[in-house]
Order: C-alpha cells, then structure tokens, then sequence
C-alpha cells in the first residue's frame, strides 16, 4: 500500500474526497495490519465455533479436563527458542518486563503444559490429562496461508508411560476427524521414533558423526511418496538432481543399507494392496529391519502393542482384511526433535480443486507424539507423557473446502424507520421481537427507504417490518420475505412487472407480529 | 519465591529429593508465571463458557454479527498509549517487526475495530454493527485481582449518530445480565458527556484554563455517594482531608457553584424516593442546572429522546412509579477522555460477603458510550459510533460470589487395570463407554488398585469399573457407584462396617455395562 507523505496538506478539509481505504492524511493514522496478522469475519467464526464445540465434546468425552494457559511464559521456561541477545523475536515473539526478565508469546501449547505440571505437580491427579485451545504466536516470516498467530487444539496425557495413553491418541483423533464428518476421508498414521534410531541402528548410523546422515535418510523416507523408489534411493546413495536442476547431497549409503532402507518403506512387500499395507506386514518387516537393534526391537513391540489395543476398540484393522483408520506407517517422520517414542500424523486423504481446477490433497491437520522429556527441563526428573495437536485453521480450511460447516445463520429481522418521529414505536416493535427469541434490530441509519432496503438485503436480512403513518394509524405493519423477494425478483426480469406484482409482503395486525415474522422464518429454515 | 543459587550442584543426582515445585536444580528452568498472569482451570473454564454462550445469545438477537481482530495492532494503529523511545512498554506490550515497526498486543477491542471499520469503510454495510470477544492486554502493575490479559466482550454499533443506537446498548446490557440470572440485583446508569460539559459551562468552568478544575469536579461528582454532600462541597471548594489526614486540594468554586453542581447530583431533590430518582424528575433537574448552555441543552435533549425509547421498549421507569433497569445517574462519570455523547455504566447492585464477613458492592461490571471521533483518526472524517463493553472477569467473579453458574460437569467414569496383561479388554470396555457418548477413560498410570481408586476420587468420578480375572471368566464387571460410596462413608463412621457392608457396588453382565453405567449417572444427574 502506498503511502502518502505525511507533509501534504490534509485532503479531509481542502474540498477533496478523503481516503476512506485506511491512507492517510496528514496527522492521521494509517489503517493496516501488521504483516501475517488478518481479521477473522462473521461466517468463519461461526463455522469454527462450531468446529471447536464438535472437537471439544469429543475431548471431554475421553476423559480430558480444559486447562487455560496465559499468553505470556518466560522466556527460559518456554524453552527450545531461547532468543539471543542480536535477534532476541528470532522464532518467538519476545519482549522484557519491568524487571528486565524476557517474556515470550507461547509457540504452542505443550511448552506451558511442561511449566504448569512443573509448577503444580505435587497436587495434580496423575496421570494429568488436559485439554487445551488457544491462540499460539509465531515470529516466523509470513506467506499464503501462514499466519504468526493460529489456533491449536490440544490433548496430553503427562505421568503415563503406558502404551495405552499413545493407542488412546490416535482413538481421539479418529473420533475427533469422525465427528467432524470426515469418516472414511482421513488416516491417523502411528510410527515409532525407537524404530526408525533402531534402523539406523541396524545400517550402522551410529553416533554424532552420523547425524547430518540420519536427518538425510530420514527427509528421504519422509519423501518417499512424492520422489518414488528412484529418486529416494538417490538421496540415501550419492545425491539427487531434481527437475530444476537443483543438486541434494546424499547420505552416501553403500548399496545393502540403501536396500534395507528402501525395503522398510515397504515398497514392493507382498500383501501390499491398493488400499495400503496392513498393519501386521508393516509390523513384521519393522521387526526384521530393525533385527539386531534393541532400541528398534523395544519400538517395534511397543507398535504391536499398540496396534492390539486399537483392534480390540475398533480402530484397526479387520479381520476380512478392511485396513482401519489407524495405519502403521513408515513413512510417518514427525520433525519435532524431542518425541521419543510413537509419534502420531492425522491425514486427510480427501482432495479438492484448487482455485484453477486442479486436485489438491490436504495433508496433515494434525499431529503429536511420546515426549518423555519436557517436564524434565524444570523438575530434573522424567516424566513420561504424550499429546495430539490439530491445527485447527488447516483443519477450517479442509472443511471449508468440502463445504460442510458453511455458516447458514440468517441475518437479523430488520425493522425499517419510515418517520423518525416515531422512533419509539419502531423500538418497541423491534423489542417485541427479540423478546421472543427472533434476531431482529432497528434500522440505525439515517438514509431512506431505499438504502434501508439496501441494507437489509446486505444483512441478508430474512424480513423486513415496514410500518408508514397509514399503516400505524391502522394498527398494522407489512412483512417483506426478503428471501422469497429475492427468488422472485430472479425470476421477475420485467422490473415494472416486479413492482406491481408486490411479491411475497404480507400485511399483518401489529398484535400478530411475532408470530406471522416466525411463520415466514419457518418456512426458510 | 527464592531462587536457588544455579552454581549449586544438581539436587537430583546428589541423592536428595528433587524439588518438584519449580525450583530449579543446576541447568534445569524454573517453572513460575510472568507476575500478572494466571493459569485457569477447569471449573472456572466450565463456568466461563456458559456465561460466554448466554453473552454471546444476547448480542447475536440483538443482530450484532461476530468479528476476530488479531491480538497485534500497529502502535500507530492503536492510538492513545504511544509507546515513547524510553519507556515503548507503557500502558502497552509492544515490540517490533522486522521491518522496525512498533506492533502492540491490543488493550481493548474498540481501537481494533476503529482501525478495522477504517480499513474496510467502503464494503460494510452502514450502520455497521459488530460484537467480539478476546483477550486484551495490559502492560500496568499487577495486584490482587488485577491481571495483565483479561477477556471483553464488546458491542458496537458504528455510522450511526441515532440516539436509538444508544438507547439499545442500555436495553443490550440489560438483558445480558438478565440472562445471567442478574435481574433485579443490576442497574444500566446512563449519563451524557454533553450534560456534564454544559455544566461546566452553565458554571462559567470553561476554557483549557479550567481544565485541571473540571477534571476536580467530575471526581467530585463521581465520588458524592461515597463522600456524601460535605465530602463533596469540601472538594469542589477549598479542599478535602480525608481520615487518614491526607488532604486533596479543590475546585475552588464559589457557594453558588457548589450549591449547583451539588444540587445537579440530585442529592435532597423532591421526588425521590428510597429507591432514587425517577428519570423524568432527574431529567427535568438537568435541564434546569445547565441552563444557557446550548451544548449542556443538546445533552438534555438527547436523553430524553433516549429515555422515551427504553420507556416505550420496556425498560423505563413505569406508569406505577417503578423504577426501570436503566437509570439517567449524573454521578456516572466513565473516565476515557473520548466519549463524546452518552455514557453507561453497568453495575451490579447487590452485596456479597467476603472473606471476612464483610458486605461488598461489586459496582460495575460493564460500561460504554458514544465516541464519535475514533476512526477519523484515520480516515479524516467523523463516524459516529457507540459501544458497550462487559468486563467478562468481574462479572465471573460476581457470578462465582453468588454461586450460581458453578460447574456440575462430572468426572469420567474411570475403567481401573486389575492386569496389564488385558490391557486390550479394559480399552475395549472404555471405548464401549465413549461410543455411547458417556464421559470416560481407561487408567492409565501404573499403580495398584488402591491408588486408581484414589485417582478416580481427585478426578471426581461418578463410576469406577472394575473388572478382575474371575469376573472376566464370567463375563461380568463390577460398578462401584462412587457418588454414593462417598455418602455411605460419610455415614458409616466404622471402617469395618464399611468394607463389609460394601455400599453402592454391583456386579452385571460385560454386555449390559453401558446400560447400567448409564442407569447409575442418571441417577445423580
């Protein structure tokens, strides 16, 4: 937006129409929002209210208790993005307090989970399991479709080592996707950090001389499904050249630990079928890629657990050999450093035509894992726990996309004002109506007729009372179906036509107000 | 809360106890909150959402629509508390972007909606109408009860110069304290800015010279039910000195002012009764106090156009001599400098008990009013607007006071683990549980029988499930009822007789567990 120099003479008073797009004059302030920052309108706040009630009641129902967490941590407990003294905002947003202590914006939810079970451990039930949804703020450099603040809508159970506490993760995030009617268009994919240390293990990726090496294998595997076994076998050998010519630097594997690599994706593996690989085939070319890893062999056990307790609640896979929701997936490489056990992807295998026609695939809504480590940080002790976040905007988009959840809430009732002389009157009718529970207001303008018409139809008001000097000496009002207008006026092209012909306005007694605007509402609902 | 010296060795390796509350050992972060925030936790989380909901219920038939500003606004966007070079945290959390540009996090919503309505002024419909709700941020000294973000919810109606537009944030925080069980212990106080200017005028207070003067008055006038005329007419005279000997300087008026501006309050005016002053006879005061004053008359005027308009909606002083909800007040004196026409108040009339003993008024829990130059700062034109804002945490600390809205939401019904090696049958039970909608969950830490128990106590659950080896034989499970087992206990003062009598327990068939569960809740619903 360009502005304008602050010096020239201000254009409100030399006669000239003044901005009203928010550049400003002189002395006056500009009207913009800071970069990556946008305002949320009515039908998308509906529609996630909505959402965020759906997702709630499916928390509560497994047991989890709300937990609200300020905006503000310190920064030394937020941890992880500890700011430097040059670029103190690098990855969070941060400033200092009176005391000259850095406080940061929370990045997430978990980081002031980890704080609160700290700071209140010795009187929490334990496990503690807590739900938790809120803005969460990033100093990252924005772009189309990311935004530096965001809505999360977490779940952890912290104190339970049990592989239950992960089985019963991927369970709320496939009744969660359930809930919100994306049943049979979604995946929860389960793999196991232990497992994929155990293959590097078992290929002799040991050690912190192999650590850039490992992060390249892992990326490859991760990638598996867009390169193909091709282009990820290049990138655990020599390296890559992609389309553009880019070159990647490989994990110079040698030719047995590219295979073995390979093989665990499970690429090519017998009883593999168009729908996926079931779980117990994942299961046992896991255990035989990882043989010889104590590590890999203790994740491996702890994903067959798993898979049992999903299979006795109905989440997994079928004795008829229907895959279930909950998919064992080797490709499954969550980033976050700090999970140290099953880590958990909710997918979304729905696709969409983008804005020019062509099928895009949504991809991940949501995530989480086994975090053994966090509360350590502040307590010296271990304490095991795990959670699952679902962004929640993605999550938004997903569904606005399909086009369920769309806002259908009707504008309000409009009373129009046909002389201001009688304004107590047209109150009073207004009131009568939300009285009895109708959305209705008061024309508050100072235009006339036809602007209030206008204005009414921008509300996308259902119907507007009209009542002139005739008609209040009469002790009537007249009813516009503005929805039923509207279809009219469609199909009405003759504008004279349309005016004579007065479509869908009733004259009513003032007594039958409430009662005859419930009518014409019934009819549109 | 003392900090350990961080060159001391770690206490969890040493041997001693670890601290779990936060203190840290060596290298380890120290689990506590910026001063000024808070945790909040699930009842308080439960009771806010309803009382939310009913706000929310109120706005929406009002036909207010929704709107989501972000937590940042530029500095310059937000307005009124510039940050200064020396001190840019004043009043406000601010930092900068990468481009060097001062953001804050918003302290209200109204300065948000000005750089909002500004931004967008061409495509909004006119009058443009809009609630919200969110936190807000404010960089001042904590205290008791005095917190650095806190929740609003706020009503504006913007383009509109209609009194009607005032009249209706009065009928609109009347009926959002009714909704919240508030009728009859609330009253909405109206005054007008333009009334208390012309005063000022009628009493020669005019002028940037009588700036600091009128500023005296105004609190005078605020104050008079706590300081009584005497208290009022020291300081609008010579001075005051209160009970601890402090002494406030004064207006310096002279008697005839006095006597106007204390008869202006209303104190000793014929007509008023135990219950205060009818709006009419206050009205009729005030048109006689600011006489000559044709700003003070035009104040006049406006309220009893507004007064006409709540009578005719219901919400006036009745034909009986009953005093309405909304109440013309001339010591309603809100203090942020832009209003510029009416102004509300909504106070909480009734007294609660505090902690000791003694009676306390709550007093407002709301207020707003006309600003009509809030967006010119941007757009260089006047846009009249009006707004109502309820404090969300008071009036939740107001509901929690008189009890009513607590949190009745039960526990989840707990499925103890007698072997973990049936791990899967337990999660199965569990999810039957979840499937049929009832709260529950599987215990997931690794403790004995005797602390599941206990865990399903600190969780508040209604039921605990239990189910050995030998009644997995049977195809049974036991239901311990733990509401009731908690009476019974209460009223068996003998341990023996307890464990004997085994109260509230019963032993039913695997395939009848949701039903009878069911049967048990419905019972202490």
């Amino acid at each position: 937006m360009a502005k304008q120099d602050k010096a020239q003479p201000a254009t409100g008073s030399s006669g000239s129409k003044p901005s009203q797009q928010g550049k400003p004059g002189k002395g006056v302030a500009e009207a913009r929002l800071p970069k990556g920052f946008r305002d949320i309108e009515a039908a998308e706040i509906r529609t996630m209210r909505v959402m965020l009630d759906k997702i709630r009641a499916v928390y509560e129902r497994y047991g989890f208790e709300p937990l609200e967490t300020p905006s503000f941590e310190y920064t030394d407990a937020l941890g992880k993005f500890l700011p430097d003294q040059d670029r103190p905002n690098e990855g969070v947003f941060s400033l200092t307090d009176e005391d000259e202590q850095w406080m940061s914006l929370r990045y997430d939810l978990t980081a002031p989970l980890a704080r609160y079970v700290a700071q209140n451990f010795q009187t929490l039930p334990k496990p503690f399991r807590r739900y938790a949804t809120g803005l969460v703020y990033r100093n990252e450099k924005p772009g189309p479709g990311r935004f530096r603040q965001f809505t999360q809508f977490d779940a952890d159970t912290v104190g339970a080592d049990s592989i239950a506490a992960d089985a019963e993760m991927c369970m709320l995030a496939a009744d969660t996707l359930e809930a919100l009617g994306l049943k049979g268009q979604a995946v929860i994919k389960v793999n196991n950090r232990k497992v994929l240390d155990g293959l590097m293990e078992a290929n002799g990726l040991t050690g912190p001389e192999n650590a850039s090496r490992r992060l390249i294998v892992l990326r490859a595997i991760d990638k598996i499904d867009r390169l193909g076994v091709d282009g990820t076998a290049q990138l655990l050998g020599t390296g890559r050249k992609d389309d553009s010519g880019d070159f990647t630097y490989g994990a110079q594997l040698p030719e047995r630990a590219i295979n073995n690599i390979i093989n665990f994706t499970g690429i090519g593996l017998p009883g593999s079928s168009s729908q996926g690989i079931s779980n117990l085939v994942t299961l046992s070319n896991f255990r035989a890629k990882v043989k010889g890893s104590s590590i890999g062999e203790e994740g491996v056990t702890e994903l067959e657990e798993l898979n049992k307790l999903i299979e006795a609640a109905g989440y997994g896979d079928k004795a008829d050999g229907t895959l279930g929701i909950v998919r064992i997936d080797p490709s499954c490489v969550r980033g976050l450093e700090y999970y140290t056990g099953p880590v958990f992807e909710a997918e979304l295998t729905l696709t969409v035509n983008d804005e020019n026609g062509q099928p895009i695939r949504f991809g991940s809504v949501g995530g989480g894992g086994r975090y053994d480590g966090l509360v350590e940080r502040f307590t010296g002790q271990k304490v095991p726990a795990t959670g699952f976040s679902i962004g929640v905007s993605r999550l938004a988009a997903a569904l606005a996309a399909l086009g369920t959840h769309a806002d259908t809430t009707p504008g309000p009732v409009v009373v129009l004002v046909m002389d201001r002389e009688n304004l107590a009157d047209y109150q009073k009718l207004t009131q009568m109506l939300r009285n009895a529970g109708i959305r209705a207001e008061m024309y508050l303008g100072s235009s006339g007729m036809k602007a209030q018409m206008k204005y009414a139809d921008k509300r996308s008001s259902p119907v507007a009372v009209i009542q002139g000097s005739d008609e209040r000496a009469r002790g009537e009002v007249t009813l516009k179906d503005l929805v039923e207008g509207a279809k009219a006026a469609a199909a009405i092209k003759d504008n004279k036509e349309w005016k004579e012909s007065r479509p869908a306005q009733v004259t009513v007694k003032e007594a039958d107000v409430v009662a005859e605007v419930r009518k014409i509402l019934d009819r549109h609902a």
